[in-house]
């Protein structure tokens, strides 16, 4: 199995569109289950990115697309006017389900953008149109970034990345494992470190199932042994997704990125972001103003067992910022779809 | 409730002789029920030791002395040259129970150095005698090194502390936490930032259960947010323990030790490691050589659950290296019994 039909069989898309309905991998039941779920209406569709069904910049841009569509699709009357305010409601709805990726909003904007006041009827089949061409068009953008990443990664590299970058992340083939796929579809003997990615384990639960599906090497480490691993020389590179990156090249991305570079750096390891252009956002000059989403203190109390017994006292509360953001300076390159850039070089990409 | 005996009270020591027992706190049953454990034999030390019911650099040497005072004991014979070789044999089967912490070895040969054959009755007494006055000295070394500390600790201080560092990871009162409790006794308003310390969450079951206990104000971090915190300002100040201090000031402590001062140097935050002189090797020149300990896999992966249910798919290894190496050159001083020193100083201290 060295070939992307075959890949794909084995690793299923985190979104579809197939005889008209939307199915997502509903990652609450991995590692144990490749359970999916249908996407009724719009709501849904906020409903699977807020409680994390869905996740990952560019798989909720998907879904947030899908609620866009969806929203579309079931309204019932046939005042053009009408129906494009009633999406520009929804559409601002379905953005404000996770503030800090980019690409939810991009989504959201690229579905609705300079819409005709034409027929209703007009109107939904072009939202269609959009819909699948931006998921086909997405997951194009990951296959042609893991193409540029790859010739970045050597013969036998040892590769970290955090939290869940992978296929699970995107649309299909991810955007940090999109790299790694392409080295391992080439036939290049790679090895991956996993951190863990506390507190929602998505380097565990879900990086883990993907690179065991696929069939890579790997090993889980926790989030905090990049220290130790890399002061050992056991790291070559490091590739990370991000959430937001900022004209300047300050990149948000799941917490504890910003660590990691700063230790890759001190160490002279590479450090790159792999990211469709989707996710940088053009408005933003540098990454002060990136709101940072905090979620609740139960993702790493409550949720957590070790021995099948809680971890804290009883009223012990934790502060959840679930991104951070990493300076430009510490980011050796972009790898995007068109190519790997340096930080300076992000904003040429919109001219 | 703002004095030591009050805090003794509400915080028993992690190790204490009484009525001719050793009993230890059973961490494994922590943050849910206090109980203690009475170590029977020097076997019933190691088994402690290994399987983490007593944890931390003093404690472990706590433990260790325990050991050897338990293996005397328990000798049957009257030869003092096969009662004095049998110890050494236990002594060293005590100092393997784990490699890293210089403490355990630093109390083993305490306990053994310089006996002079006499009866076996009289060495008895003399072990016996050791063993009391290495748990009293020590504790009094942590008082001492926390009103040093102390006066690091401006009012409204925000602190952060990794692993735990506290009244459970010596024999009462702590090393990291002692100018914590100093501060909090002399009625400065603090604060602490608590990592959660993967994989065995030594901050969330241990140092949260400590905190509550003493009615200190608190909040859990996961362990890869400091770059977010510190970015933020939130952290005036660091304190953490260590296992193993070279003479040159690389200190070697729980994973993530290392991303954290690497960070709080970034972000120019005092850097501090707290530690009693029995921590730091005199025959180490440097961290170089500091033997890690790698623990089981399972200790990250299998022993974890995140909504009660497994956390990677089956068969996933984690890597489990439970100490990192901080370089010197990172650690703003070093808080002593006697007194606060730069890693320059420290060899003064054995002239």
């Amino acid at each position: 199995m060295k070939n992307l039909k075959e890949l794909k069989k084995n690793l299923p898309p985190s979104l579809e569109f197939r005889s008209g309905g939307v199915y997502i991998i509903d990652q609450l039941y991995l590692p144990e289950r490749l359970k999916f779920k249908r996407l009724n209406n719009y709501l849904s569709a906020i409903e699977a990115i807020k409680n994390m069904r869905i996740r990952g910049a560019q798989a909720i841009a998907a879904a947030g697309a899908a609620g866009v569509y969806l929203a579309a699709i079931k309204y019932r009357g046939q005042d053009p006017k009408k129906f494009l305010s009633h999406l520009k409601i929804k559409g601002r709805e379905i953005k404000r389900a996770r503030p800090t990726a980019h690409n939810l909003s991009w989504a959201v904007e690229t579905m609705l953008a300079d819409l005709q006041s034409d027929k209703v009827l007009n109107l939904k089949k072009e939202i269609t149109l959009r819909f699948k061409d931006l998921l086909v068009r997405e997951e194009n953008n990951n296959i042609k970034l893991g193409a540029w990443g790859e010739r970045l990664i050597k013969k036998g590299a040892r590769i970290m990345t955090h939290c869940n970058a992978g296929s699970l992340s995107s649309i299909w083939f991810g955007t940090a494992s999109a790299p790694v796929y392409q080295a391992w579809l080439k036939g290049k003997k790679i090895s991956l470190w996993v951190d863990e990615t506390r507190p929602w384990l998505q380097g565990t639960r879900l990086t883990a199932w993907e690179f065991s599906r696929a069939g890579l090497d790997f090993q889980i480490n926790v989030d905090s042994a990049s220290g130790y691993l890399m002061s050992h020389g056991l790291v070559d590179l490091v590739i990370v997704g991000a959430d937001r990156i900022a004209l300047n090249g300050d990149t948000a991305n799941k917490i504890g990125t910003y660590p990691l570079a700063l230790m890759a750096k001190k160490h002279k390891i590479p450090f790159y972001v792999a990211a469709v252009k989707a996710t940088i956002d053009e408005e933003l000059k540098n990454g002060k103003n990136i709101k940072i989403e905090e979620r609740k203190s139960r993702e790493i109390i409550e949720n957590t067992k070790y021995w099948d017994r809680p971890i804290a006292p009883k009223g012990t509360k934790a502060f959840n910022p679930v991104f951070d953001v990493t300076p430009a300076e510490l980011i050796t390159g972009f790898i995007t779809e068109d190519g790997v850039f340096k930080a300076k070089e992000l904003k040429n990409l919109f001219k």
